[in-house]
C-alpha cells in the first residue's frame, strides 16, 4: 500500500494503538527539545520522577525566550538548566546561541525522526522530513524517562502546492494564505503534509516557516517530505551525512484534500490581535505604522533578514518606525554579518537585538498603546507583545520592510523598485561552540543541580473526588490563548519556575479579578470556555497554575490539542457540551454538581451535571489512560501509584507509565 | 597671566560671579544633552515654563536608556521625547543610535564650548576640549530657557601623564588608578585638567574613558586640552572643520597638582560595590567569573570592542560565561562589522545586544545573586545591575577579555599571547540618519506633544516653612548613591515620568519601610546620610520623590555636587554638620526643631536645630540666590515668584531667573 509522509513517520515510530484518526497511539520518541520557559519545569519533573538519564537518543535544552535578565531570576534560571542538562545527559545551547527550532534544524534535526518539544512551535521541524509535535512539558518530561507519547492519531491533510511564488511574495504568506482559508482551527485534529511540484522551490528554511505556523492552525503538526531541497539544507550546514530521503509513495492518498497555486498567491497579513485575521496586504494598505519587528522561528532564515536588508539598501527606515531586527541565532547573525547584511540593516537604522525569541514572546520591544506594530513573527494575540490594547500585525519580511521604508502598511509590490535578487551561501558558518554536550554518565551524576531563588518545586495535586460542587469563576469566549491563561511577557515569564507566584497573573488581561477570587474562594471551581479553548503556546503553565488556584473542570465548546493534553496530565477534567448551545445556558457564579463522576468516567465518554436543578449533558475524550491519569489528579501521582501499586507485587515486570490497555 | 584649559573655558563663559575656588559662578551654556530617562521630566519642565523655543546654540534628547519596553511605557516615552524634540527645537536621536555621550561627541561636540546635560557622565565632553558638566534635568531646562548655569568655583587640579600605557593596559586603567588614589570623592570641588606628554598616546576616545568617569571621582568634571589627536579625530568623524585648538598657555598653574607615570600602570579592576574600591587585578585573580559585559559610555569607542574580538580571536567564551556585548553606538558597530570584529565576536560566542546604555543602567543583563560580573562600565553600586546582592566589578576591556576566556579574574597579562596589534580606520563610518534635525520655528509650533499614559505632570511643591518638626525617617552611611536613593533599572525606569509611581521605589533596597513610613506620616521628614551623600547619577528623580513623600531637609557629613544642587532646586535644605561626629548623636526616629529658619538662611550659614532639648549647629553653602529658591519652595515656584513680581512693576526689565547679587 502507498503511504504518504506522516504515514510512514507513524508506523515506523507506533508502539500501541491502531493508527486510524480519533485513536489514541503511542509514538516511540527519538528527540525532544525544551526551551528555558518550559525547560524549567521539564528539568524539576525529571528531579521528581527521580530520573538518572534521559532514555532518548538525543534532547536538547535551549536558552531562547528568556534572555532580557531584568533581575536575577533568569540568569539563576540558566545556570539551573546547564546543570541539569548536564546532570541528566542533554545537550545545553547556551544564552545567545539562537532560538530553538531554528538552530535544531540546522544542527540536530534529522529526516524521518520523531522529536517532540515543550514549545508549540516545534512542529517547525516538520520542514525536514521529522514528526514533531509540541506538548506539555510533563509530555517531554516522560519522553525522556523513555514513555511513548500519546495522541489521538490525526487525519493526514495533504496540502498540493503548485506553481512558484511571485516576486514580493514570500513563504510567509503560503500560510498566511492557510490561515486565511482555514483559521486558527482549521487544523485541529490532523497533520499538515505538504506536496507536490509547487515545492522545488520552496527551501529548507522556506518550509520552516510554512510548517511552524501550521501552530497557528491547530494542526498537531505539519510535514515536508525530505527531497533534494532538503539534501542541499543539509549540505549547506556542514551534515551530508545525516539526511536521509524520505518522501511519499507513488499514488499515496490523504484523509483530506487541498490544492494552492503559489502562482496565484499575494502579499497577505493578520491584523490584530489573531493569526487567523488574515487578509491582503493591499485592503490595509496606507495605515500607519510606528514599529516593525523581523525574526521569530516564524521567519529565521537568512533570507529571511537578507531580503529586508536588500529592501532597504541605502535607504533609511521611516521617522517614525522604530526598526527592531531579532537574528534567530548566532550562526545565521554569522552569516548575515559575512554577507554584508548586517552592515546594511544598521546603516538603514536597524536597532540589532541578540538572537533569541525576544519580542515574540513578549521579551522587550513592546510596542505604544493601539500603535501599529508589523512583525514577521507566528503570533499576535492580545497583549502577547507586552504591552495591553496592543496593535500587531502578521507579515512576510517583504512586507514588513516596505513598511519600514515608508511609515504605513504598504503593498511590498508598490514599493517604486526592482524585487532584490541576491545569492545565499552555499555553505552556512557552522559553529558549534555554544552548544554543550552531554557528559558521560560518570561525570554527569557528579554534577549538583544549582537552583536560585526563585526555583520552587512543583506542588502536589490531589485525586478527582467523586463529588464535585463548583461555582463558575470565569467563563470566556472562543479561540482563548495560552497567552490569555498564563500571559509570558517579561513581567510573568520569570516565574516560570514559581507556581505560586505565576498563580497571581492567570487570566490577569482577561479578568484580573480571577486569581484573587479563585485564592479567596479557597477551593474549587470550574472555567467555561468557547470553541477552540486553549489555542496557542504548548504552556503547560496555563494548567499547573490554574489548577494551583482550584481549577478542577474546564467546560468549553472544544479544545486545542496541547491545553487539552496538559488538562488531562494535571488532573483537570476537560469536558464539551454535549450541545454546543448549552454554552449559552451557564454564566459567571452558577453552580455546577457532578456526582458519581469516576464511575461515569469510566463507563463512557457522557457526563451529567446539575445546573440550577437542571441537567447539562457534556462529554470527554480521554482515552481509558487518561481517566486514570485524571481521576489519580494526574500524571505524576498515577505514575507514583502505579510504581507503588508494581512494588506491592514484585512479580510483575516494573513497566512505569505504559499503558493499560 | 598664562591660563589653563579649564580657565579658558571657564572665562569665556562667564556671566556671573567671580572665578575663585568657592564662589558661584554663572556660566553661560553653548549646548545641552538630556536622554531619555532624565530628558521626560526636562521636557514636561520645558512645558511647564511655557518655553516656545530653546535658546542654546544646540540641544539633542537622545534615547539610549530605556530600551527594552517590557510594556507600552517605554516607547510611549520616546514617541513623547521625539514630539517634544520636535516642539521645542532639540535634535532627536533615535533608540539604536546608541549612547549619548559617544554619539555626541561624534556627532556635535567642540572644543571650547559649554555643555550640561541630565547625566552625570556628561562630563565626558570634556575629551574633547569642552567644559560638560552633568547636572538635575531642571538646571538643563533653564539653560535651555536661556538661564546660566550656576555652579560652585572648582579648584582646577592638574594631572601630568607622562609616559606610555605599557601592553595590556589601557585608559580604563588610568582612571582606575586615579580612583584607587583618591577614591569616590577625591574630586569633589574641583575639575579635573589633563596634561602632559602622555597625552599624545591616548586618542580621543581613550580620553573619552578617562573623562567619563571623572564623574566616579565626584569631580565637577574633566578636561583635556584640544590638540593634534582631537584634530585626528575631528578628521576620522568627518567634522575638520568644527575642531580648533585648545590647550593650556605656557607656564599654566594648577591649584592641586598630581602626577601619573603612564608607564607604570597596571591592570586594575574595582571590586563590589564602589568604583573607589580599586585593587590591582592580580590581587584578586582566580575568583570564579560567570558573567563578561563589554560596553557602556565608559569605554565606548571601536578600539574597546576591538581588542576584545582581537583577545578572543579563535576561541570561545569560557561555558559558564555569558558574555554580552553592548555597541555604545549605530556607528561603531557599523565600523566593528566593516572591520570583521562583529564576526569575531559573535564566533566567540558574544551575545550581541542592540546599540544603549542596556546593563549599565540595569536595563537587563542582571547577573545572578551573588556570582562575579565583570564590566568595562562606570558603576558597580549595589543593586545596580537589576540584581540585589550583585557583585559587579569593573576593569578594563582587556581584562574583560581575559575573564571571559579563562572564566575567572585574570591579569590580562597572563593570558598566554601577544598584545594584539591592529589598525582603526582612518576614517569612521559617519551615518546621521537616526539624528532628527530641529523643526523650524513654524513647523515647530505646529506639534502637538504626544502624551503617553504614563506621564504626568510635575507635582507642585510649597515653599519652606518659618518652624520645622521633623522626624529622622532614615540614618544612612557614606557615599549613598543616587542609585540607591532612587533605582533605576528596569522595574523602576519606566516610570521616570510619574513622580507618585517612582516615589514608591525611593530607598527600596536599602529600607524597603521608608516610602511606606513617610507616606503614612503624612507629612516632613528629615533624612541623615554620611559623607558624599548623593553620589553618582545625575537623576533629580532621587529628590523629587522623596520630597513628594515629604522630605524637607537632609543633614549629612558632607553632599556630592549635583544631588546636592538639585536639592536646592526642588526645595530641599541641605545642611551639614558643623562638627562631623555629631553625626552620631542622630538615631532614626529622633525629632529635629528647626526655629525661625528664614533670617537664619539669610543671615549666614549657620543653622541651629533642636535635638532632644540639645543643640545640633549645621551649616548651608547656599548662595543668596538658591536661599531664596529654598524659600520658595524651589526653583520653579521660585521663578513663577519672580515673574508675578516683575509683571507687577513692569517698569522693570524682565530678567526671569537672573540672579540677585
Amino acid at each position: 500500500m502507498a503511504h504518504n509522509v506522516t504515514e510512514k513517520l507513524i508506523h515506523s515510530h507506533l508502539v500501541n494503538g491502531t493508527a486510524q484518526p480519533g485513536h489514541e497511539i503511542g509514538l516511540r520518541i527519538d528527540q525532544t527539545l525544551t526551551q528555558d520557559a518550559t525547560g524549567t519545569m521539564v528539568m524539576l519533573e525529571l528531579e521528581s520522577l527521580g530520573l538518572d538519564r534521559i532514555q532518548t537518543e538525543l534532547s536538547v535544552q535551549y536558552v531562547d525566550h528568556n534572555l532580557l535578565q531584568t533581575d536575577a531570576k533568569n540568569p539563576e534560571d540558566h545556570q539551573f538548566l546547564q546543570s541539569a542538562a548536564q546532570r541528566y545527559g542533554l545537550w545545553f545551547s547556551k544564552p545567545g546561541n539562537g532560538v530553538s527550532h531554528p538552530v535544531h534544524q540546522a544542527r540536530f534535526g534529522r529526516p524521518g525522526v520523531t522529536m517532540i518539544g515543550s514549545d508549540s512551535h516545534t512542529c517547525a521541524a516538520g520542514a525536514i522530513g521529522m514528526l514533531a509535535i509540541g506538548a506539555g512539558g510533563l509530555e517531554i518530561a516522560m519522553a525522556m524517562a523513555g514513555d511513548p507519547l500519546y495522541v489521538q492519531m490525526p487525519e493526514v491533510w495533504g496540502v498540493e502546492l503548485t506553481g512558484q511564488l511571485p516576486d514580493w511574495v514570500s513563504a510567509k504568506d503560503v500560510i498566511l494564505e492557510m490561515l486565511r482559508r482555514h483559521g486558527v482551527k482549521g487544523g485541529t485534529g490532523r497533520v499538515v503534509e505538504y506536496y507536490g511540484d509547487g515545492l522545488k522551490h520552496l527551501t529548507a528554511m522556506d518550509r520552516h516557516v510554512i510548517a511552524n505556523m501550521g501552530a497557528e492552525l491547530g494542526a498537531t503538526t505539519s510535514v515536508f517530505p525530505a527531497d533534494d531541497v532538503t539534501r542541499e539544507f543539509f549540505e549547506a550546514v556542514g551534515r551530508p551525512e545525516d539526511f536521509t530521503e524520505l518522501i511519499a509513495d507513488e499514488g499515496a492518498t490523504y484523509d483530506v484534500q487541498e490544492h494552492i497555486n503559489l502562482s496565484e498567491l499575494e502579499p497577505l497579513i493578520a491584523y490584530p490581535s489573531s493569526p487567523g485575521n488574515v487578509v491582503p496586504v493591499r485592503e490595509v494598505a496606507g495605515e500607519d505604522v510606528f514599529q516593525v519587528v523581523v525574526g521569530s522561528s516564524a521567519n529565521p532564515g537568512l533570507r529571511d533578514f537578507a531580503i529586508v536588508a536588500e529592501i532597504l539598501r541605502g535607504r533609511q527606515a521611516h521617522d517614525q518606525v522604530s526598526l527592531d531586527i531579532n537574528p534567530t541565532s548566532r550562526e545565521i547573525l554569522m552569516d548575515l554579518t559575512k554577507g554584508g547584511w548586517t552592515f546594511e540593516l544598521l546603516s538603514s537604522g536597524a536597532r540589532l537585538h541578540q538572537s533569541g525569541c525576544m519580542g515574540c514572546i513578549g521579551m522587550g520591544q513592546a510596542p505604544a498603546i493601539g500603535r501599529n506594530s508589523l512583525r514577521t513573527m507566528p503570533r499576535n494575540f492580545p497583549g502577547r507583545s507586552g504591552t495591553d490594547e496592543d496593535a500587531v500585525w502578521l507579515c512576510s519580511p517583504e512586507t514588513a520592510a516596505a513598511a519600514a521604508l515608508t511609515g504605513k502598511i504598504t503593498d511590498p509590490r508598490e514599493l517604486d523598485m526592482e524585487y532584490p535578487s541576491f545569492q545565499l551561501p552555499k555553505q552556512y558558518s557552522v559553529n558549534n561552540d555554544m552548544l554543550l554536550p552531554p557528559l558521560d554518565e560518570e561525570e554527569a551524576r557528579k554534577v549538583e543541580l544549582v537552583k536560585g531563588h526563585n526555583i520552587e518545586s512543583l506542588p502536589e495535586f490531589d485525586d478527582l473526588p467523586d463529588e464535585l460542587e463548583l461555582p463558575v469563576l470565569l467563563k470566556v469566549g472562543d479561540n482563548v490563548s495560552t497567552d490569555e491563561i498564563m500571559p509570558a511577557g517579561s513581567r510573568v515569564l520569570p516565574y516560570r519556575s514559581n507556581i505560586p507566584k505565576m498563580a497571581e497573573f492567570v487570566y490577569i488581561q482577561v479578568d484580573d479579578t480571577y486569581s484573587k477570587r479563585a485564592a479567596d474562594n479557597s477551593g474549587e471551581h470550574a472555567i467555561v470556555g468557547g470553541d477552540n479553548y486553549g489555542q496557542g503556546s504548548s504552556r503547560e503553565h496555563a494548567v499547573i497554575a490554574p489548577r494551583y488556584l482550584g481549577l478542577r473542570v474546564v467546560v468549553a465548546q472544544s479544545f486545542a490539542r496541547i491545553h487539552w493534553q496538559n488538562l488531562a496530565n494535571f488532573g483537570v477534567l476537560a469536558l464539551e457540551f454535549e450541545n454546543p448551545e448549552d454554552y449559552d445556558r451557564l454564566s459567571q457564579n452558577d453552580v455546577l454538581r457532578f456526582t458519581g463522576l469516576h464511575e461515569a468516567l469510566k463507563q463512557g465518554s457522557t457526563i451529567t451535571a446539575d445546573l440550577n436543578g437542571e441537567e447539562l449533558t457534556l462529554r470527554h475524550r480521554l482515552s481509558e489512560r487518561q481517566v486514570d491519569m485524571v481521576l489519580a489528579g494526574g500524571r505524576i501521582p498515577h505514575r507514583a501509584a502505579e510504581k507503588a501499586s508494581s512494588e506491592e507485587t514484585p512479580e510483575e515486570e516494573i513497566r512505569p507509565m505504559q499503558p493499560e490497555g
